[in-house]
C-alpha cells in the first residue's frame, strides 16, 4: 500500500481536482438533513484532521458509512478540493469509503469523542495516543527528541549508549533496582548464610542505572564529545508530578571544557530545540496555548530570546535573603535550594532563565570539581520559569589528589572507582558535562504539568502496567 | 575555552599560515637526530591525528616534551601548515605546547601504542574507546544511529521511548530479568508463604522489556508511523558472538501496511543507514577494511545497490533441500532454519540479502498474521552476506477472532493481552513491523565479529563490569 500522510494533504503537497486515497481513524461524524455525512479524519501525522464529505449515493452509505462512530479505521478515496468552510484549506468529496475496522460497543468505547480527564488518559495509556492530547504530546516529543540528536550531531558530538544494568553505584546514592534472575523461592545461599550473588546472571549484585555520567566520561577522555541519551531509573518513592522510576536522560559531556562552557552548550541547545518545536510543532502548540496552559507559547519564545543569567549561588542566597519574601524552607549559606527558592529567582527576580552556579562542596556529588576557595565546587543548575530546575551539571574534578580528598571526605571506598581514576591518571584532561532530564523538557514544551503525561507508560510507585 | 576539531583542520576549514589552537591526546611522539620532535595528536573527531611538529627551542621542551607518551593530554598552539610529508594535507608548526595531563608509569599504561588482542581491549572498556579500533567503531556506531532517527524521521516516523521495566511477558518467553526493590534476606510473604510482590515497587512482579513491540503497536494504532529506539534485555545464558544480555533495538511499527511494506521500509533502511556510513565514515571504513575484515566496505557497497531477493519460506526450503549440500542440521518443511542454512542462501545460493517470508505458524509468534492457507503466518527474516539474519519481522494478526484463537492455541491467557486486544476491538488496521537489533547492524558495517566490541560496556553472563 502506498500511504500519503494527512499533513502532506493539508499542507497543499498535493494537486487539487484530482483523485486521492487517505488512510485514517474518525474523529467525529456529523450527518447532514440533506443526507450526506462529514467524517473529520486523522491519521496522527498532524494535529488537524482531513474533513471527507461522503454522500449518501455511495453503496455502502446506510450499511457501513452511518454505524461509523469516533475510532474506526477508514480509507477514503475521493477529489481533493479546496475547501469552502473554514478552519482547513482542503477536503475531499468521498467517492469510495472502505471501513477497516469498527469500534466494538461504542457506547463503552473508553476514548469516545469527549474531554477526558488526564488521570482517566493516564489509565488507559494503551489507547490516549488517540487523543488530541496524547497526539499533540507524542509529536512535541519526537520533535524535541530528534532535534536534540541533530543539534548535538552537527556539532560533532557523538552519541553513546552507556549501560543500564550495573555494577556500580554512580553517586553513592542508595535508592536503585535490583536486576537478577535468581529464583525468589529458592534463594543461593553462601558459608555464611548470605545471599549468593555469585550465582546470579551477571556473578555479582546488579542494579538499574541512575546516570550514565561516570560511563560516558570514560568515553569524553578519549574522544572529546560525547553525548548519552538513554532510559535512567530511580527506585524513589517519590509521587510527585516532576519524578518517574523510569525516565529519558540526555547528558552531553565534553572535554578540555570547564563549567562556563557547559553552561553555554546548555543555553544553545535548550534554545535550539524549544526553537524547532515552534517551528515544526506550530499546530500542537496552538492546542497546548488553548486547552492546557495559556502562556507556553510566550514561554517558549522568552527562553529562544532571552540571555540566560549567570549568577553564583552565593549571590543567590544573598538575593533571597534580602527579597523580603518568607519561604517555608528557610535560607541562608550551606543550604541547598528548594523549589521556591529556584521558582523565586526565575520567575519573580530575573524573569527569565538562570544557570545557578559554584554551589557548596557539602551538598554536591564527589565528583564535582573544588574550587580554589575550597569551600564550593563548579556545579550548576539550570532553572527555568514555570519549572524550576531542568539542567544539572559541573566541571568533573579532574585532579586525582583532589578527587581521591573528595572520595574519602564522603567515605567513598576508592577502589571502586578504580575505573574512574584511571581517567586522571592517564592523560587528564578538563570536562564538564550536564544532565537533561527529557520528561521535564517535554513537560516544560507543553505546558503539562505531570510528566506521567508525558511519557507512553508511567512507571510510578505501585505502578507499571502495560 | 574554543576548541577546533581536528576533522575541521584535516579537511582545510581553517586557514593556512595562520596561528591555531589544537587540544587532544598523543597518539606517538617521535623525536629526529635534529633536536625536533613530532607528536601525533587525535581528538577523537576523525580517525586520522593531525601532526605537531616541535622544536626544542621551546621552554619546555626538556621539561615536558620529551617526557610526553602515548595518551597524554595536550593543547598545541602553532601555524597552521600544508605538510610536505605523505600521508597528512596540514600539519602544525608549534610554538606552544601545554601538557595538560601525562600519563602516570607509562610503562604500565594498559593502552600503550602497540597492537593488543581484542579480548584486551573488552577488559579495559573504559579505555577502549582511545584506540584506533575504539574510536572507529563508536563514530560508525553514531553514524548508524543518527542515519537511522534521520532516516525515520524524514518519513514521519515518531520516536516512541516504551517502557524498559514491564509487568508483561511480550512473547511468552521466559528470559527475562526481575526488577525489584524487595529485601532478599527479608522477603515478605503472603499468607500462603509465597513471596508477596504486593510489596514491591511497582506492586506486582515486574521484569527488564524484551521488545518494545507490543507496546509501540498502541501508537501505531494511533498514529500510523512509529518506531523505538531503546535497549532490550535478555536474561539467556548465551555465551556467542551475536549475543548480549543487554542491547539496543529498532523497531519501526507501521499502521495500513502489509508484510511487503515493512520489508520494502526495511530494505531501504538498511540501504539509507549503509549509504550513510560510506559517506561520512570513509576514514574509518579504510581502517576496517585494512586492519579487520577485507571485504567490509565492498559489502556495505553491494548491500547499497543490490535488489533484496523475496522469498517464501517455502521455496527456500526446497532450494536447501535440493542443494545437494550436507546441513548440521537437517532442513525440511516445518523446522526452523539456523544460522548455516540462512548463510547459505544469503552467501553462497543468492549472494546478496534476501527477504525471507510466510514461515509456518508453529515456529513463530501468536502476533503475526495467520496467512490464507492456514499453515504460515506473514513473518519475514532479512539475512544479509556475511552475517545471517539482521532483521525480523511480521504483518501483526489485526482479527481479533484469530488473535484468540492464536493465544488460545498457544496457552496464552487473553486476559493478560486485553490492552493488545483492546487496539483489535476498536479500530483495528492492517500493521506490520520490524526490529533491528543494532549491535549486529554496527558489526555488520565495521567487519567486527563480536557484538560485544561494538558496544561500549557489553552485558553478557558473569560480565556487568564499569
Amino acid at each position: 500500500m502506498s500511504v500519503i500522510a494527512i499533513t502532506d494533504v493539508l499542507t497543499g503537497k498535493h494537486p487539487v481536482d484530482q483523485e486521492i486515497t487517505v488512510h485514517g481513524w474518525v474523529r467525529t461524524r456529523r450527518d447532514s438533513k440533506a443526507g450526506i455525512s462529514f467524517l473529520a479524519i486523522h491519521d496522527g501525522s498532524c494535529f488537524d484532521a482531513i474533513q471527507a464529505i461522503v454522500p449518501s449515493e455511495l453503496d455502502n452509505y446506510q450499511s457501513d458509512i452511518l454505524k461509523v462512530t469516533t475510532g474506526a479505521a477508514v480509507v477514503v478515496t475521493g477529489t481533493l478540493v479546496e475547501s469552502p468552510g473554514q478552519g482547513q484549506a482542503f477536503e475531499i468529496q468521498a467517492t469510495k469509503v472502505e471501513v477497516l475496522g469498527f469500534v466494538e460497543d461504542p457506547d463503552t468505547y473508553p476514548m469516545a469523542a469527549k474531554r477526558h480527564s488526564i488521570e482517566f488518559l493516564r489509565e488507559h495509556a494503551h489507547l490516549r495516543a488517540r487523543t488530541n492530547l496524547g497526539g499533540a504530546v507524542t509529536r512535541v516529543r519526537n520533535s524535541l527528541a530528534q532535534a536534540i540528536h541533530r543539534f548535538l550531531h552537527e556539532k560533532g558530538y557523538l552519541w553513546i549508549s552507556t549501560p543500564l544494568i550495573t555494577g556500580s553505584d554512580c553517586e553513592g546514592a542508595g535508592e536503585m533496582f535490583r536486576v537478577s534472575t535468581l529464583d525468589l523461592e529458592n534463594l543461593p545461599r553462601t558459608d555464611k548464610g548470605e545471599v549468593d550473588f555469585n550465582q546470579d546472571f551477571f556473578g555479582k549484585e546488579t542494579f538499574l542505572t541512575v546516570s550514565g555520567q561516570l560511563n560516558v566520561e570514560t568515553y569524553c577522555c578519549a574522544l572529546s564529545k560525547v553525548y548519552t541519551f538513554g532510559p535512567t531509573f530511580r527506585a524513589e518513592n517519590s509521587n510527585t508530578s516532576r519524578h518517574l522510576a523510569e525516565f529519558w536522560m540526555v547528558e552531553p559531556e565534553i572535554a578540555f571544557a570547564d563549567l562556563s562552557d557547559a553552561a553555554d552548550l546548555a543555553e544553545e541547545m535548550l534554545k535550539y530545540v524549544f526553537k524547532a518545536v515552534l517551528e515544526e510543532r506550530a499546530d500542537d502548540l496552538a492546542f497546548f496555548q488553548q486547552r492546557v496552559d495559556k502562556t507556553v507559547i510566550d514561554r517558549l519564545n522568552s527562553v529562544v530570546n532571552s540571555d540566560f543569567v549567570r549568577l553564583d549561588y552565593t549571590d543567590a542566597i544573598t538575593i533571597l535573603e534580602n527579597c523580603g519574601k518568607t519561604f517555608e524552607n528557610p535560607v541562608s549559606w550551606g543550604v541547598d535550594l528548594n523549589s521556591e527558592h529556584e521558582r523565586f529567582l526565575a520567575e519573580e527576580h530575573f524573569n527569565g532563565p538562570v544557570v545557578l552556579k559554584n554551589y557548596p562542596k557539602d551538598i554536591k556529588s564527589f565528583y564535582m570539581r573544588l574550587n580554589d576557595d575550597g569551600k564550593t565546587v563548579a556545579a550548576m543548575d539550570i532553572l527555568a520559569p514555570g519549572i524550576g530546575e531542568i539542567i544539572g551539571g559541573s566541571q568533573r574534578e579532574e585532579r586525582l589528589d583532589v578527587l581521591d580528598q573528595r572520595l574519602a571526605e564522603m567515605n567513598l571506598d576508592k577502589d571502586d572507582y578504580s575505573w574512574y581514576r584511571d581517567l586522571r591518571k592517564y592523560g587528564t584532561v578538563p570536562h564538564s558535562g550536564f544532565g537533561l532530564g527529557f520528561e521535564r523538557l517535554v513537560a516544560y514544551a507543553t505546558g503539562v504539568s505531570n510528566v506521567r503525561d508525558v511519557i507512553p507508560f508511567p512507571r510510578t510507585p505501585n505502578n507499571a502496567s502495560f
